[in-house]
């Protein structure tokens, strides 16, 4: 492309050893978030990547405080008239154990395979560090970024993200931008390069049934009074169909439809639906019927439950009418629908059921809107590019089932859109022993973000 | 009636205070078989009872041991061509926690307003010692008793009865009878006379679903596989329809309908719906339509879950499919109906419950047969006609919905009719603190008893 890439891509290719020796130095600080005894660790790690930034040039560095762990902020706004992007990482990790199924120790990373191991190479503090070389390749080289950038890297992601919305909302007037760039994503199966587009939100309530004040005698109260475990049965059944379509009135109304291309995109991803069905020890997959798992996965809301209890639950027999019944209940909602609406209707639903002789309540525990993008955006199209020019394949587009808190957090309080550019490979071990990055991913990375910034100001 | 029954009432009357007095004796053994503390009591009382009956002068007395604590059996079998009745009743007694709400210690027992206070005085002490007390009027007064009679007191009632069939299995040959009589059940609320004419049978059963290997995420496997709660939600409720009727194919096939007479005698029954609705704590009673609800408790088949279990039951969220769901399951059985007939029955309708993606084992725990006599069984008329005598009330006929082990034990090993001639109150609170038996009853008991022989020897 441009000279200017040129000369971050000869930068980048001269510092290759240095750059990896920093990463490994990074991942040797053990900034597990949730064990206590890694507070100061997590501290260092933040005080750490604050230093390096202050070193490549970045400016209004920041370890900026929480109730929890701190988010580290810097920013680079010398660029008026280009448009302004947030990027966002997380430099805590998750826990280690089980300890011995490592195959070296987590904290002290080696290279082997072409791949960076260690306790989070992956996720999410290469990715982390692969920000800061493509930063630092612009600033060594030409001095200057093609466009304005704001770094928000956070210190509880594994944790819940307890105190980062807080955060954002405090921090809303530095966080103007034009454009969110999230990296704490994955390739696709292979190792194919791919963009994440949507995420699907989650509405999360509670069913309690209660019937009499205690547990009665199954002999000598049955056939007397109606059984809450029973009745929330029945108001469970009553919510979705045999063929896994929810049966709440109302409840697909909001739901966008994927588009023709949107549809074509998913059915080009490689998927074995009974590989996939083998690996989860399922004799087959199952779903709401006219579209593929994959699109029931990515674009479909449903309604699952996630825990029941009522009564007697021991080995045995004990014969009673359980006094009351619970249960927990999921709903994935996708782009268009909103927790709060859902839970309304979910709810007039479960009250309509006719169960006499049991009182019902439904309380909402956890809501979180869903997020998309559209694969036409602008901001993903330049993505896209990016990543093709540098790992020579178009990426697929993906459409997640699961939430993140902070993508929903960041469409809502930044209000621009979010590019979940990722570099992990599927089989990083994220969470698990033996996490690793692949070395190409993480090269490819840095230059991939590279680019986009030039892309980015010249779109 | 006869002379004979004039001298045994004229005894009965003069030694009305050594009676007490052994009765409250007997009381103040602890013979409380499910702590192991008291197992050296349990069997002091069974010796007690085993003198007792030496003393008065039945036969054949033998504290007869089983792998648990002993039946104490004696019999009198004097009177050949004259029927042979057994008697049922157990001595061991429930625990007396919560200690603290006793009024007066459970085992030093004391009258007052007519009733005899103590751990045992209803359930089932008195009602054995009442028994004690008919024979020896006889032998006291005729030098015999007007019939056959074998004992047969079990002392691992409150236990589970867990080795009483094995010992009616082995001891068959001592058992041959006419009838029946077990002295374990109540008069009606108000203190009216009854009589107990059936007892509900059971099934129970456990379900078992299983899907996945381990939990799922709902995000990340939400829409591709079936929720293995969701299935089981859709058996349950397809087992029963809304109103309370089982929908399982069959199920009401073998069931005997009540007479017109039968039902009369039930519509006789004082019985106040609301009031029992708020005794305990339901806004209304509910069930099997067409059916008033001590017939449905007595004489109607139900399908009740005891217990439901799955994923996630704590405070807050977790967005799991669970990788299995589970259900305990009860079905009251009457008069016709078969549990193991039973069980095949609803294991095929779960069964054929349509949920893909899951495995489902349906297993049997628990069987148990009803067990009812006619209303016009002359073995009922009698007792029902000796109890007028002495209590000047026609007793109420009760069909229960609960189960007694022994009576089914009895039904099937002695193989003749069984007479629940019972004298407690119904708020003798049994099993709770404070336990009482009414006084009168008592002693109407020992002659209601002491008549019955005469008139089943007289039949």
């Amino acid at each position: 492309m441009s000279a200017a890439i040129d000369a971050v891509e000869a930068y980048l290719e001269d510092t290759a050893d240095e750059r990896l020796a920093e990463y490994l130095e990074l991942l040797r600080i053990p900034t597990v978030g949730v064990l206590s005894e890694h507070a100061a660790d997590v501290r260092s790690g933040a005080e750490w990547i604050a230093s390096n930034m202050r070193a490549i040039g970045l400016e209004h560095v920041e370890v900026s405080e929480t109730p929890g762990f701190p988010v580290v902020y810097a920013d680079w706004l010398n660029a008026p008239g280009a448009p302004t992007v947030v990027i966002y990482c997380h430099y805590d990790v998750q826990p280690v154990d089980p300890l011995d199924l490592w195959a070296h120790p987590p904290f002290d990373p080696h290279v082997a395979n072409g791949r960076v191991y260690g306790r989070g190479a992956a996720d999410d503090k290469g990715q982390l560090h692969l920000h800061l070389w493509a930063a630092r390749a612009w600033l060594a080289t030409a001095g200057r970024l093609p466009l304005n950038v704001r770094y928000v890297f956070e210190g509880e992601e594994e944790a819940g993200s307890t105190h980062f919305e807080g955060w954002l909302d405090a921090n809303r007037e530095r966080l103007r931008a034009d454009v969110v760039v999230i990296s704490d994503t994955s390739f696709y199966e292979g190792n194919h390069p791919a963009l994440t587009l949507s995420l699907r939100g989650n509405m999360y309530l509670q069913i309690d049934v209660t019937g009499p004040d205690l547990d009665l005698h199954s002999g000598q109260f049955g056939g007397m009074v109606q059984n809450p475990a029973n009745a929330l049965a029945r108001i469970l059944a009553s919510l979705r169909h045999g063929d896994g379509r929810v049966a709440v009135p109302g409840f697909y109304d909001d739901t966008e439809e994927l588009s023709r291309a949107d549809r074509a995109a998913m059915a080009e991803l490689p998927f074995d639906e009974s590989e996939f069905a083998a690996g989860i020890g399922v004799p087959g997959l199952f779903g709401e019927p006219g579209y593929s798992a994959l699109e029931r996965r990515g674009s479909r809301p449903t309604l699952d439950v996630c825990g029941l209890w009522s009564g007697f639950q021991d080995e045995g027999s004990k014969t009673i009418i359980p006094a009351h019944a619970h249960a927990k209940l999921s709903c994935r909602i996708t782009s268009g629908m909103d927790p709060h609406r859902t839970f309304e209707r979910v709810r007039d639903a479960i009250l309509a059921v006719d169960v006499p002789g049991v009182d019902v309540e439904v309380t909402l525990i956890d809501g979180m809107q869903p997020f998309g993008v559209a694969m036409e955006h602008p901001m993903t199209q330049t993505a896209a590019r990016c990543m093709e020019q540098v790992f020579g394949q178009a990426p697929y587009f993906l459409r997640e089932g699961g939430s993140i808190g902070a993508v929903a957090s960041f469409d809502r309080i930044v209000g621009a859109p979010v590019v979940m550019l990722g570099f992990a490979n599927a089989d990083d071990q994220a969470h698990a022993p033996n996490e690793s990055m692949v070395l190409a991913n993480y090269e490819g990375g840095v230059r991939t973000v590279a680019r986009y910034f030039e892309a980015l100001a010249a779109a």
